[in-house]
């Protein structure tokens, strides 16, 4: 590649990443694309790999090769630990620099504990592979730890299960547990019943999928207990240890439940990333930014996806943030690229509109609320359109057809095919539960 | 289930194990089978998982799904620590005790460093799914790691990888790591051209696949050599370390290689829970047993498989040690579970004798070799054949479609779809390699 050619350096390669990546295939630039992992994940089927539904290759490819085409791009496993905006670096974590001409963030987030970091063992979160595969392994084994235990009053914390947050990611976790003890495990356990497990949906609000209209939260929830989840709204979780939940209700009271398996599916916050840029920042760690994805005083850097506080200049004039999903990412990258290109032609972007083509939750087993803006639906006909979007939106041809085989086995089957625990999970399991 | 009928316990599922527990399906036997992990693993096809050609779920299924119609069977997924064959019970590492009328012991073998366990974080071995994972990852890793190095003397040694062990192993895992480098990667890196790493393969005797004919070894490492991979025989391993690996050649020489990725194939060693059983073991740690698989003085106590040094009683009278390898594995687990029906009406099974199909040992890409015992042959057929035994006896009609898929699809694309690194390895990989 000619080193004289402007350097663009893209920073994460989620969503917001790979489509800036790809709007400058083929122009007058030198792309450099850092990512921690060596792949591009579809993280909407990540609860899939998490509820062992899904192996983690079907949502995932190796960046390289679905980019090996683009000569312009050099694709680096590294992961970046300081911007510096005004001599206009970036560190690597093992100490290496690399400088740029333009600069795309698209670091996404991680989970926030809002302040209680120690109940993170405890409930672990779902935002990588690595937090799919330790999910599955906890969930699976707990329904083998209480086959192994002696009697009922031991067996019962392992049979209680506990997501806490009513979100998309909640509402999908709560939904395929509970799958997966009437369903999947039925007829092979000797020593217990998996169909009487405690599948239990923890909301802070007064409905879940609350980003939905209320009429759709509720049949969200009505499709949940359906399924066999117990909600509980207006509901805060106070405490989390090893053997269970401290709750407190909305007229104060607290209640304490007994589980050995939490998820942690309620805060989301920016990639630390952010707070080296030294600019302000919103409550939730995003980086504000103009209706360029532009950090104030420099046009060189653009931040997109989960770590931008965004606004969409609407067709009224008015503004409306940009919600945090894959559409409003692919849209931000896409529209920072080509500022990009506009820029080096003296000219500029119109300023960001988001497209909202609706939103979709999936639930479970022909479960599943649809709300395209003109249109509302819910149950098989929701499901089968959420379906449809996941399985067209994959990435490439092999990885949809090995999707949507998977999920037709599943379906008729009842089986889930990626049941296998790779590492065993003892360390929340001490001998002191004996 | 009736409690007063005889209770056969039966230590790890690999291949003897669940071969003896389906010989029992049906019996008026009590079964439990115990495994520290949740899965069977058709561990002849891990060298795949470890090499990004399969996912995990298409090796391994959950041995409660296997085994659901079994009504006499009880599966416990638990570590058993310690075997009292005087009071005819075992210990689980959670501190509770089983007891046992029949016992199958069938833990099989994990790596051996011959005294240097120091080795092990350096060089690890590939016995079980997060074996593979790591090494998967190491291997994946260490050429992501050569393209963010800025010149060629820090990158060579993340391009030279050390297949420790000649044994079937380190060849196929060696043949595969040169397709890799030769074909899976070509066009994707930008800074370093992967087709120039180099793959040694390390064997301490004068030849690769010694359980193979003279003539065999030789056309082995022909294929061997054709695929791209180095092959030094005579010589051994005296050091590993981070950075690199000691030989020492016949002549006494010695030589450093520098190699920041190292795979061990060189030792297998029997679980050491052979050793609380208190009877004699051969070199390798294993369990000298008699024509039944039974220990001395013990005919309730059984051990099969990898953990067992046993004899077959040939036609002409003579004794031949059982090797380690899946039929026997599995014929040895028959001939357990059939002794115990046999004793339970008072009688008795002939001395086992083991049925020699052949041998076979796939090295990449249309290359293998075969043994039938009359007949010999490699390369192209020898492949063709070692595929379609190894998807004929894959667990379930599922898993074979699957890898047949899979495998048709890598064939013509020469692609891995399983490139994902799931967890970043960086304790291999400190900040002084700058």
């Amino acid at each position: 590649m000619n080193a004289e050619l402007p350097h663009v350096l893209i920073v994460g390669c989620g969503f917001g990443g790979l489509e800036a990546t790809k709007v400058l295939d083929g122009a007058p630039v030198r792309v450099t694309l850092i990512d921690r992992s060596n792949h591009h994940l579809f993280q909407p089927l990540l609860y899939q790999v998490a509820t062992a539904g899904l192996s983690a290759p079907a949502i995932a490819a190796p960046i390289r090769h679905m980019r090996r085409h683009q000569r312009n791009l050099t694709v680096l496993m590294a992961e970046v630990e300081h911007i510096d905006k005004a001599q206009r670096r970036v560190r690597l974590s093992d100490g290496q620099e690399l400088g740029y001409d333009h600069l795309i963030v698209a670091a996404g987030a991680t989970h926030s504990y809002f302040g209680n970091d120690q109940w993170q063992d405890h409930a672990p979160g779902l935002k990588t592979l690595a937090d799919a595969f330790k999910l599955r392994a906890r969930l699976l084994s707990a329904f083998e730890r209480a086959e192994t235990l002696p009697d009922e009053a031991s067996r019962a914390p392992w049979l209680n299960f506990i997501v806490i947050g009513g979100g998309p990611t909640g509402v999908e976790m709560a939904g395929t547990l509970a799958e997966i003890a009437r369903h999947t495990l039925r007829d092979e356990f000797r020593r217990i019943d998996p169909s009487r497990a405690q599948v239990l949906l923890i909301e802070g609000s007064d409905r879940v999928l609350a980003a939905f209209k209320p009429a759709q939260s509720a049949q969200a929830r009505a499709q949940l207990e359906r399924l066999g989840v117990q909600v509980r709204v207006n509901c805060r979780v106070v405490g989390i240890d090893e053997h269970g939940v401290d709750l407190q209700t909305a007229d104060g009271g607290r209640e304490r439940i007994a589980s050995r398996t939490k998820v942690w599916a309620a805060g989301v916050a920016a990639s630390p990333l952010a707070r080296t840029l030294d600019v302000p920042l919103d409550r939730a760690g995003r980086v504000v930014v103009d209706e360029h994805m532009n950090i104030p005083g420099h046009p060189e850097v653009f931040v997109v996806g989960d770590m931008a506080a965004a606004q969409s200049l609407e067709k009224d004039g008015s503004r409306k943030p940009v919600p945090g999903v894959s559409p409003g990412a692919k849209q931000a990258g896409r529209h920072a690229a080509k500022q990009i290109l506009a820029r080096m032609n003296g000219r500029s972007e119109r300023p960001f509109r988001y497209m909202d083509y609706g939103s979709l939750a999936t639930i479970g087993r022909k479960a599943a609320v649809a709300d395209l803006g003109t249109v509302q639906f819910s149950g098989l006909s929701a499901w089968l359109f959420w379906l449809f979007v996941h399985v067209y939106f994959l990435i490439g041809f092999r990885n949809r057809v090995r999707v949507f085989a998977d999920w037709a086995w599943a379906y008729f089957t009842f089986q889930r095919h990626a049941r296998i625990v790779v590492e065993p999970q003892t360390p929340h399991d001490p001998p002191d539960v004996f």
